[in-house]
């Protein structure tokens, strides 16, 4: 694959080299022609000329074409993904997997409600998340608001840098992020302008690699640079600046007390770290793990489920001492194999590869054992659920995408019809988190400060412990350089010298076996709405229907997330038939099964269509009052079962007790005529 | 109950008066003491007066102690109440069931995150809700978002009435609910003041009663009248004035559109109506259900996790003809028989009464079988859950207390330290919540209007087309009485003349078989915060320890809702049994069950306090290698059962497929002598 897209790349900058070569033959050419009919030559020669173009411009026309098909193909086929995420999100919308929030008020950009179907979905990969994870592991899970003061977020750094740049159409006040209105400019003039030179094209493919390291200034002098103007009205942009992701709120009557919806739920973890580690009798390590909604104020959301103002979140905060991240069930998962895709093979222009995970550890591509047993549990996580392991990748953060504290980080990334989407965030997160709601201690040294200032005394220790965390730290540095620091007291008009003896700047830690540390974050965080979306992407397709005159669409959930697990139909209409299929459904709920009934006089084979469609695993025929026929969705095959019998047999399937495979071997086979097939 | 409560209303009202007669003669048998004492009378008669004074403090007195003791019983033993919440919830926060959210910044009133036990428990409560009433009713769960458009909120008329009122105090800005003022004030002077009138009593008590009904004028004048200052400073206090209780945000960049959190989740469902008809086949009725957290930006929240700024709603909108409200399955339920507190029994002054359900809804107590059969089903609910049947009632909305356009409404009111708390409500909402989403469509007669008014015709449409929902309505209404109607045309700045035939107004309406009509709505909503901490104080009680010499908390949770469904004790430390402890682990976590290893070295008799503590139901004690002991928590009964077999014996327990009695029978029981027992 690696060496493919090499040859792509290369064979693209040659044809761009040879198409502008071709035109300035072309040009040159057209001029001889014009020269030829000003100076009134023989007609012999004119049209030997203007042959000798149009076989120029033919030349030239075969190079553009395969040119495009190269600059089509490096963007993956993209009508043919656009023509399947087309396919797949009609029939989410049609069966209300999802619906456009508020549609009825003409909706709101990024927000989405669950339907029935993507509702029970949800809640089965979220039932799944809490035994894969939680029960498995023993982490404590807790459940914050979403509501959060301001302090927190502040700490935690949201409030100043959780932000993205913004221009402005200078008319109209629309608003756009810099870095799309940069990225589209550049991805349009790539594909569609082939004229451009291979300078230039290497020059908007590097605009395109960095566009994430770009500050605003310098997203600001692209965007002067290429004249890019706002999309709608064409009307100059203001320059970029940056908006707050969070949503604000206020709390309380008053209106002094500024809030947001959390963007996050890691923080409502860390402020109660310290209970949390008692709870676990102050042993470390532990985990903790919250399940909940997070908001995130986009400026111009796009890519529907993707890129949403509001998205459930499952976090999991690994707490672990830092000189010790070893991890005792590393074993299970050290034998997986599956595509990384770490830091280097990126640098060099190569493509993920399969690679085993305990190799991966051992030879130090992945930081340590804790964060390497994360990534197999959410490989295991994510394939249970059905994600192709072909589309799944996990990928190392670059140098620069990640945060300077941070020890390590990769993404699990599931390939759909947008590209490689980040649905999976494990990081190592070093102390950085604890570290920002640590309690700041400053302790003026009254015996001291009083032999020093006398009478002044009591203004010089106020003044101390009014210092905020960034001037406080700063006198901590520069005491321990300089052993001493002038300081101002407003409330005496005039600095004073600070010695090292006189004052102890420090941040509450942690003591285990008398050794004192904070410890180690390693943050799994999972985005429970976008890995649901690639579910149904990897889950759909479409066959032919029998009679071949149309594409019937299937999605083939597992049992595990399928929102519906059976259907019960009665095969016509007919009292006795219906009281089956009650007495059906009944033992169906009493084994707490979901189902679907349906007495209409649909033809069976619209009614398996319809089910198919919304990915049901089993569906039961009453086509008799003492046994009836299971058909599974994907092979449809038939097996013969009876009424008492039913019940038990589709819960033991859909527990993973039984496959279709054991039931097709001890039930007899059922080869109806009255099917769709 | 009944007249136990008149009762003692009675002794309360001839004990005020009685005091108050007892107060006249004891002034006026001070005067004659002073008298004599003034006119030097005999030393004699001076201390016969002064006896009879005494005996008549002494039989004041006496009538006061007795006051008191009505008054306060009247409250509901205020003291021992206030003690047993202090025991639960400090056994909740020791325990970190719950915790005061972002405590480590001083916390935020009305915010609480539930910790490891708590969430567990929260997570149980609302998978056993799925099960009960979406699964068993085939209900349409969605997921909506809590961010909210305006447009949405002001249809629902929550951005008009959502509203509490609220007082300033006038130097410092504090803010109070008024309502809560006037409330303390009158509780307070009725426990307090012995002295004040039987009539003034009286009074106090009908303010009380009447609260929720004031206007802002009426609260302002009491508030007034009482002379009630700001509780922290004796400031004096604003006039009462609404403050709308929605978290204000704004969506998107622009700051042009505002939202809220959502202030519950039913919009969400009204909004989908239409979709989820269709989905349901366009057949009614069906209820459709959401889990979510829904966001009250309370004015001073009190009463811990009874009323909080954010909490999760659980919300079915059962959608029915509004002519066809009887329930298939009402029979399942007409037979359960619980307190019932219907309107005619409260406006007598009488007590809740047992009522059989099936009867009551015969007798037209409750309106309907639908309405009937949710009542059975939160019953059902809610005692499985574990809250005390005899400290649950339904209770009937008075016709004040009921929105206009509501056709019945009772609410589970659970009792706890707080009193009866409203937990889930049931109304039958009639038609009005679909119809306030309902399209309002105004459709002018363009040909009537243009032989009325020619050249001016274009203005009128325009105007008529701009009329808010209120102002056509009112138009509507009109029409039909008087057949015309004046209407000012601003653009033609003058009064014109619509009459019947000139333009149509309607909202739009739902066809079945030909009858035109909205359904009604019938809504149980859950409010599981609320649920969860009564589930709290009716499973909480003390035992003391085996030593006596403290009482140990215990919560009697049933398997359903037990944070942790076993644990698993080494006896002693040793490295078998440590083993074998793991072991079994492994076999609880492969079979599903939480469970909590304690291998610490512990006394076991602490390991069960502990445990017993979380309200965990089974403690596996590792005491031998092949066998284990297994102990009930509440009967501190135990037996002896294979290590093989403990987690399918705890399996069945937790699943209610067996009960303790049934594992009692099957397995011989075990007397330790090294238990706590």
């Amino acid at each position: 694959m690696a060496s493919a897209a090499a040859d792509a790349s290369a064979g693209e900058e040659s044809l761009r080299r040879a198409l502008s070569e071709k035109q300035v033959e072309v040009d040159a050419q057209g001029s001889v022609v014009r020269e030829l009919k000003a100076s009134i030559a023989s007609k012999d020669l004119i049209s030997a000329a203007v042959e000798a173009l149009s076989a120029l411009k033919l030349e030239k026309a075969s190079i553009e074409k395969r040119l495009q098909e190269i600059v089509s193909a490096s963007n993956g086929g993209h009508q043919n993904k656009e023509a399947f995420r087309q396919a797949v999100v009609n029939t989410l919308e049609r069966r209300l997997f999802y619906i456009p929030s508020f549609k009825i008020y003409r909706g709101v950009a990024g927000l989405y409600d669950y339907g029935p179907p993507g509702c029970a979905v949800k809640s089965n990969v979220l039932a799944f998340w809490r035994q894969h994870f939680v029960l498995e592991e023993n982490m404590l899970e807790v459940d914050c608001p979403c509501v959060t003061p301001e302090v927190v977020l502040k700490a935690s750094g949201h409030v100043d840098k959780f932000t993205d740049l913004m221009v402005k159409d200078e008319k109209t006040g629309t608003c756009y992020r810099a870095d799309h209105l940069l990225k589209d400019f550049c991805k349009e003039k790539l594909e569609k302008d082939l004229t451009i030179s291979t300078e230039k094209a290497a020059e908007l493919k590097h605009v395109l690699a960095m566009l994430d390291d770009f500050s605003a200034e310098e997203l600001g002098e692209k965007i002067k640079l290429y004249g890019i103007t706002a999309p709608d009205t064409k009307n100059p942009l203001s320059d970029p600046y940056p908006f707050n992701l969070m949503f604000q709120t206020s709390i309380g009557p008053s209106g002094l007390s500024p809030g947001y919806m959390r963007p996050e739920t890691a923080q409502g973890i860390f402020v109660n770290f310290k209970d949390l580690y008692y709870y676990n009798g102050n042993k470390l390590p532990f985990a903790a793990a919250q399940i909940g909604q997070a908001f995130r104020n986009e400026i111009s959301p796009r890519q529907g489920l993707l890129r949403v103002r509001e998205f459930t979140l499952a976090e999991i905060e690994h707490f672990v001492d830092p000189e010790e991240k070893s991890h005792p069930k590393f074993g299970e998962v050290a034998k997986l194999e599956f595509l990384m895709f770490p830091r280097e093979l990126q640098v060099s222009g190569e493509s993920a590869k399969r690679m085993v995970l305990g190799e991966a550890v051992s030879k130090g591509i992945v930081n340590n054992e804790t964060l390497g047993y994360f990534i197999g549990r959410v490989y295991l996580f994510l394939t249970s659920l059905g994600i192709d392991k072909e589309r799944l990748r996990f990928r190392q953060h670059l140098a620069n995408e990640m945060a300077h504290y941070a020890a390590d980080c990769w993404d699990a990334e599931i390939e759909c019809s947008y590209g490689w989407i980040e649905c999976v965030g494990i990081a190592d997160r070093s102390a950085y988190d604890l570290h920002a709601h640590t309690k700041l201690v400053i302790a003026p040294v009254k015996k001291e400060l009083g032999l020093a200032f006398k009478g002044n005394q009591k203004m010089v220790v106020e003044a101390l412990e009014a210092m905020d965390e960034k001037a406080a730290m700063e006198m901590k540095a520069e005491l321990e350089t300089k052993g001493e620091v002038e300081f101002q007291v407003c409330t005496l008009g005039k600095n004073v010298t600070i010695k090292k003896n006189m004052v102890a700047i420090s941040k509450e830690k942690k003591k285990e076996h008398q050794r004192v540390f904070t410890p180690s974050v390693i943050e799994p965080s999972f985005g429970i709405g976008r890995i649901i979306y690639c579910l149904f992407e990897h889950s759909f397709y479409t066959r032919p229907s029998k009679a071949g005159d149309e594409q019937l669409n299937v999605f083939r959930f597992p049992p595990l997330v399928a929102p519906i697990k059976c259907t019960v139909f009665p095969l016509v209409q007919n009292e006795k038939y219906e009281e089956v299929a009650k007495r059906i459904a009944k033992s169906l709920t009493a084994t707490g099964i979901s189902y679907k009934i349906d007495i209409t006089g649909t033809s069976i084979g619209k009614r398996y269509a319809r089910t198919d469609e919304l990915g049901v695993p089993l569906a039961i025929t009453v086509d008799e009052t003492d046994s009836i026929t299971i058909r599974e969705r994907d092979s449809k095959k038939q097996v013969r079962v009876s009424v008492d019998e039913v019940a038990s047999v589709v819960k033991k399937v859909m527990d993973g007790q039984s496959t279709w495979a054991d039931v097709l071997w001890e039930y007899p086979s059922h080869h109806s005529a009255s099917a769709d097939e």
